[in-house]
């Protein structure tokens, strides 16, 4: 992964999901949660099928939340670079975004 | 979730990952872990597109461990049902995790 | 499935994928071509495995169509509506339309 | 691609979908149908979230027709192997293909 620190894109921005930041953990700590239920039904020797039922419920939370962050990611890092200049950047970033998410 | 405890096919039963329960726990401890990195990465104001990254990798993380688990329920769980008498019910269940999954 | 011609959106516009009409129709041909092969696979009783992995590498194909075409969307619609005035419905268009693709 | 003719374990095997491969070729027709649909629809340039909105649906029916397809290897070919011998090989390769699905 490229670290934010170092994409020229990513100097002095205040992230899009600044507005959203304690619903953002809080979904993120639900997802940690599920995940750790997971972990728990394994301890417990759940039958393989529940345990894989529950992996794809967390699954779905977490692209949930990926699909949130390209929204804010448009309505902010798209636009303002729309209205700034050249928004081609922003738009291929959350197009690879996209991509690996639809992939995943 | 129909909880194993009541599902007749999951009486007595030693769930298909049993001689893998460690490893399966390690590697559930991982996305725990890659999960509760998603959001530090928030908590530290990163770029988006990285934070979408992450959640791309733990997602791809997870669904790795559900395929995992089909395959230990159907060396175990179909395998032994095929000897055993009829495997219908056992490939039902292992169809619709797969039906779950690939729409996760 | 709304049609564009009633949705208010759409009228009078030119689809953000305007510019590379060809190629991609071209490139759905080929998809098209691709669906055309499994089917003649099934024909001649080709090994089940072998079918399944021509359906996924077909599946990929249109996949990575749809998010072509959601660039186009962000490129063209997106950016226009963010010029104008409020691309806040775009956006939400967008978002639901990663959202289908992602759990397609 | 592995051609099924050279696999060992494909010689001579009718396929495990072959009780069902009328039904089968149909739903492919139907797919075929659909992507020449989304074609039609680029080429009456309809607006692009319409477009993606069927190749969601398109991708969603070849899924399931994989889905399917595994469901039938399962029934036939793991069922087969585990009662004449060695299931492993069957077990692999339908793992890999789910894997591939997963992520196509």
């Amino acid at each position: 992964m490229v670290s934010a620190m170092e994409t020229d894109s990513a100097i002095d921005a205040t992230p899009g999901y600044a507005g959203d930041k304690a619903a953002l953990l809080a979904r993120l700590r639900r997802v940690e949660g599920q995940v750790r239920g997971v972990a728990r039904m394994v301890e417990q020797d759940t039958y393989c099928i529940d345990v894989i039922t529950q992996i794809s419920a967390a699954t779905r939370a977490l692209q949930a939340v990926a699909v949130g962050l390209l929204e804010d990611h448009m309505t902010h890092c798209v636009v303002d670079a729309a209205r700034e200049g050249d928004p081609h950047a922003k738009i291929r970033e959350a197009t690879e975004a996209i991509a690996r998410l639809v992939r995943a």
